[in-house]
């Protein structure tokens, strides 16, 4: 059976080119960078490479440092405990605000500060748009109080994208840390550093065609860093163990390919979103969450009444199409609930939502068969549900 | 010109096995393992028996963790800073015993806790045979009042094996916690963790021929553990981060063939470190650190006087031996210093250690070949030599 992969907010494709690029630096060129001798200067050349394309590719300058990690998580972990950490080296007390609808890197660090290490955590609602907004954050940061804010800058569940420019300017203005999680932007919408003023921005390889295990941390020059990891002098000592080189050559191809592919996503992939997105709402009492215009172009967020999401799923993916009930790194809970709160839908109607996430290897052919599904199985599972009735 | 590598305590070539095994999860089997959708699900099969593999590689018992993280300098500041936190949290004084001769991962973490938050850190000496001993720990670990002990199994400069059987044993016996770097110790030693009572243990994939940018931290089942990682519910909420599948797959791959080839690691490869030990040894003037039958048997580390370290391994780099001056995690220092220091070498010599370790790819050929280099090596550097005279 022909397979759909319509997931891609969760992980994508490895491009085959990224592939290529990483396969001699396992078996051939192997040595570890640090080390002295041919086998690890040979590595230089393509790690350089591989920075410049992030640095050209995120708009960042040559005094900014982009660090090399594991993960977005890590990268989130980062920044949220670096705040908490730097506040108690000062013996000060510690103000992180975030928003409600974060990813759970984001929302169980803070969790966790606040119920373990006595933090002071504001979390910002989002409006009957799904968006955070200035206002809300103006009423909650306190200039020599506040130590961070950290505002997503789309949601992997809904797609919306929030006003980070300004967020980041007011909260630069006042003197305040600002970090944004990019890792469901880049690649999907223009990411430029020199118009954004972020302090720290966190990127994951595998959201846009690069491996899993390979994330960057942009640090702007002037912003502090403690290491989350401690250790070797890797990374100009802001993050140590030894270099994964083949995931960091491949991360700066995939980084470039992103940015080159932007045009593409908003118009051919927009398409195609959009073209899914005008079949789901031919269905009755379907529903998008979000305004399309105000969302990234790969992404919908869809409520069929009377069908229960991983019911919905399970079909689906009988069928041979790959979706989602919301992030994959949460199981338990549907994260957009705080979304879906904000923008007044019932109970019911929020459990049902199901995610579309297209990418740059989508197909017309492959919507057009997700499509027929989708039709097929509303139709099937709402003649059998006792919840609906047309 | 054909190339030798010899230095393998930095890092290994990747296995062709362990190639070949991660090869179809970049663009072919490259869902999230946490999504419910088959592209997620058809990955768990290889990893259950990765980490079978690893399990049985290190003698876990099935109530035991083990974490796949991203390196050992990971997995390390998790306990260390796990430690620190765990005691902030219950509003109680953090005093660590580490020694002297850690990995940079474990000394620039203690000292940055030390230094920044006020952490207590005791750092134990070695004694004249390089060794960390029971009757130092004895001395100084307080019960009731130390939180954790973390001693390294075996040092990646010297391959001397430190007693952790009986230190751990010491400490669970005065109740606290025991934790142990073992990334040089496994696939070069038995690691049985059923005999070795420690709480948590840390593994690096690239130092026994799998990739660069994976890792394990044991915990044991009784043990206390703090997430570095915040955030997606993945490894039982004790590591967040998308699991990285084909870094997994070929970890626990290469861990198996490591714990397969123990035998012949103790005999064959050991017959050749014992090769270019002898022929290192019958130079005038040289001297290699630490009893053989006390070190991991691939490794040596040899000083050779009148000679400056970083020349020596120029020369050697250029006639195609690639050797190390110590730790490719510390370019400016030189770790084993307080080894030299304690087994009471004079500053010079200790300046021009050298490392050569081998692995399980070293053939007797290179060996042959890089005897000869060695030899052509000091014979011309000394003749230049402005402080040799024999």
């Amino acid at each position: 059976m022909e397979r759909i992969y319509l997931d891609s907010n969760a992980t994508t494709v490895v491009d085959p080119l990224v592939k290529q690029a990483m396969d001699p630096f396992f078996c051939q060129m192997y040595g570890n960078p640090n080390s002295l001798h041919r086998f690890g200067t040979e590595t230089h050349p393509a790690m350089s490479i591989a920075l410049d394309r992030m640095y050209s590719a995120v708009g960042a300058a040559d005094e900014d440092d982009i660090i090399i990690n594991g993960c977005a998580t890590e990268g989130n972990n980062t920044v949220i405990k670096g705040a908490f950490l730097d506040a108690m080296a000062q013996g000060k007390p510690c103000h992180i605000i975030t928003t409600q609808i974060e990813h759970p890197s984001i929302l169980h660090t803070c969790q966790y500060l606040e119920k373990e290490q006595g933090v002071e955590v504001t979390y910002l609602p989002v409006n009957a748009e799904g968006l955070v907004t200035l206002e809300s954050l103006k009423e909650h940061l306190v200039r020599g109080k506040t130590t961070l804010v950290s505002v997503m800058w789309a949601n992997n569940e809904t797609g919306l994208i929030n006003p980070v420019k300004e967020l980041a300017e007011y909260t630069k203005s006042q003197g305040v840390l600002f970090h944004t999680d990019a890792v469901q932007a880049f690649g999907k919408l223009p990411v430029n550093l020199q118009e954004v003023p972020a302090d720290y921005v966190t990127f994951s390889a595998h959201k846009f065609h690069g491996p899993i295990g390979v994330g960057a941390l942009y640090i702007r020059a002037a912003a502090p860093s403690t290491p989350l990891l401690h250790g070797g002098e890797q990374m100009g000592r802001k993050r140590a163990g030894t270099v994964n080189v083949p995931f960091m050559v491949g991360m700066g191809l995939a980084m470039e390919l992103a940015a080159q592919h932007i045009e593409y996503y908003n118009t051919e992939v927009r398409r195609l979103r959009d073209k899914l997105e005008d079949a789901i709402l031919k269905l009755s009492d379907t529903m998008i969450i979000g305004d399309r215009k105000n969302r990234t172009p790969n992404t919908i967020l869809a409520s069929f009444k009377g069908i229960e999401g991983e019911a919905f799923l399970w079909d689906l993916n009988k069928n041979g199409v790959a979706a989602s009930t919301g992030s994959a790194c949460s199981s338990e809970e549907l994260e957009a609930d705080a979304t879906f709160q904000a923008m007044d839908m019932d109970n019911n109607l929020s459990h049902t939502g199901v995610r579309f996430s297209l990418s740059r290897f989508t197909t017309e052919e492959e919507i057009d068969k997700a499509i027929e599904v989708i039709n097929r199985t509303v139709e099937r599972l709402r003649s059998i549900s006792s919840t609906y009735s047309s």
